[in-house]
């Protein structure tokens, strides 16, 4: 349980609301900055202002899966009010603190660092983007369905990256018929990928491999589909990058093309809030618990 | 080849486009009606008016896959013109004229046996309706992921009917990581749901069945998903219905007890009219060239 804990969420989405869920199960003490347009009030919880006086009595500190900003602005769907997480703000924390975060930026992580903030950053978690990989995956064929003509089902998709998020994208593509390759670069993917029955190819040969490609799927944080890649591709294709801002595609040039390229935003609050927003509560109140000397067992 | 037989297209959307490009290659003389607002003019076929003159001359007449409604009228996407095939127009077909249409409503039916038209509804066969429940299982899953705040994977399926949609539906599912259950009456049908390792149930005990239910797929077309179904199913439930107009949910029942329920609307042509159009036109050019005594081997 995490009784006389007192738990701050500051912002968020509808993810955030299965975390306060299950901390108020838990009997933690629950305040919410930056919540008061919620449709329906959550009993067990207070709707507060964002005070240092109030951060000065915060045991964990929740923030929204993308973190503060590089100015320190906290995104709220439930509010039209500015939300800023200043320097003096986060002073007001107690030592024994920690801060959640999905990632934070670098304004965080530098201020964090230089006071000595314990900051837990859950998606840099395997499991946490093992879990998360599942709504991003269905979002990403829900656009895909969406923003081609023909069918997913034997279409031929190429997927870049053989990850956390490739895996699953390579395993569901698969499953529902298309014919999938996937380029990657470390040998130890490329036996996994044979184990599994994927083609794979070295991300080296990529523009050698486009040619024929319905759907390409780029997972890689780094500028891998170039100008040179996308001038291969047909103009029919569609790119849809499912790696974080800025992506990996060249989409000035992409559009200059004439070929269609979509950076998808973060998938899982969108397609599948709640199943996202569980599998953050369940691992971030194991980590809480754990922390307060009560872990294991919890599921 | 086509060569000397005179197709005339009246009305359709995206997928008739397919069956035109495969004509003017099989050298047919091809003439489009309701089609003036083409973006790009297709060459090798000539825009023409709906006439009894034109008529006596057509060999193969393709309607629209929803075929006309029951005072004739045709849809088309690629005009704002009204497009009426009346009794009088249909008697100005030659004898051997051929009508292709997806599906035949009553009007169409009744005409047809009334004069001796020869009707081919390609909806009816079997290949066609199993090619096309793919991209009709690939929409509705689109819309799944689209209506539900959980992901498909791990979520509670209930399929109702284990047809050609059916099986497509249960397989995709459960492929993508989905518990599925499907409901049906066949003891053959029940045979194959097992050997396939889906759970299946007697569509008798169906409101024992639903009770847990996330998403309800129904592909039988008769009001099978009554309103002491819909009371049995949670109310975060979504409901999607595959059968045809005017489908087999109690709509009104659904929306009282504030449960969502959605008529997909003619999938394949929504969500791959390029896919679903090769589809007919692979089906409908191998049908006329077997007419003309010129089939098999074409694929």
């Amino acid at each position: 349980m995490l009784t006389g804990k007192h738990v701050a969420f500051l912002g968020g989405d509808a993810r955030q609301l299965e975390v306060v869920k299950r901390c108020i199960e838990l009997d933690a003490t629950v305040s919410l900055i930056g919540f008061d347009n919620l449709e329906r009030p959550l009993s067990g919880a207070s709707l507060r202002e964002l005070t240092a006086e109030l951060l000065r009595t915060v045991d964990l500190l929740v923030l929204p899966i993308v973190g503060p900003d590089e100015e320190g602005r906290v995104q709220s769907v439930f509010t039209n009010k500015e939300l800023v997480l200043s320097e003096e703000l986060l002073l007001a924390l107690p030592n024994h603190c920690i801060v959640y975060a999905g990632m934070a930026k670098s304004y965080l992580q530098t201020l964090a660092e230089k006071h000595g903030i314990r900051l837990m950053q859950l998606l840099s978690r395997d499991d946490v983007a093992i879990y998360n990989s599942i709504p991003t995956v269905e979002g990403a064929l829900m656009m895909a369905i969406q923003n081609t003509d023909i069918t997913i089902h034997d279409s031929q998709c190429v997927v870049l990256g053989f990850g956390r998020v490739g895996m699953t994208m390579c395993r569901t593509l698969r499953q529902i018929g298309a014919h999938v390759a996937v380029g990657l670069r470390q040998s130890a993917q490329m036996a996994r990928a044979y184990e599994m029955g994927i083609a794979s190819f070295n991300m080296e040969a990529i523009t050698e491999r486009v040619a024929e490609t319905d759907l390409l799927f780029n997972t890689i944080p780094a500028q891998v589909v170039t100008a040179e890649v996308i001038r291969k591709l047909p103009h029919h294709a569609v790119i849809i990058d499912l790696a974080s801002k800025p992506g990996g595609v060249d989409f000035s040039y992409a559009k200059k093309r004439g070929v269609k390229a979509i950076l998808a935003p973060s998938l899982p609050g969108i397609v599948a809030p709640k199943t996202a927003g569980r599998m953050i509560a369940r691992t971030m109140t194991e980590h809480m618990l754990k922390e307060s000397g009560q872990g294991g067992g919890q599921r």
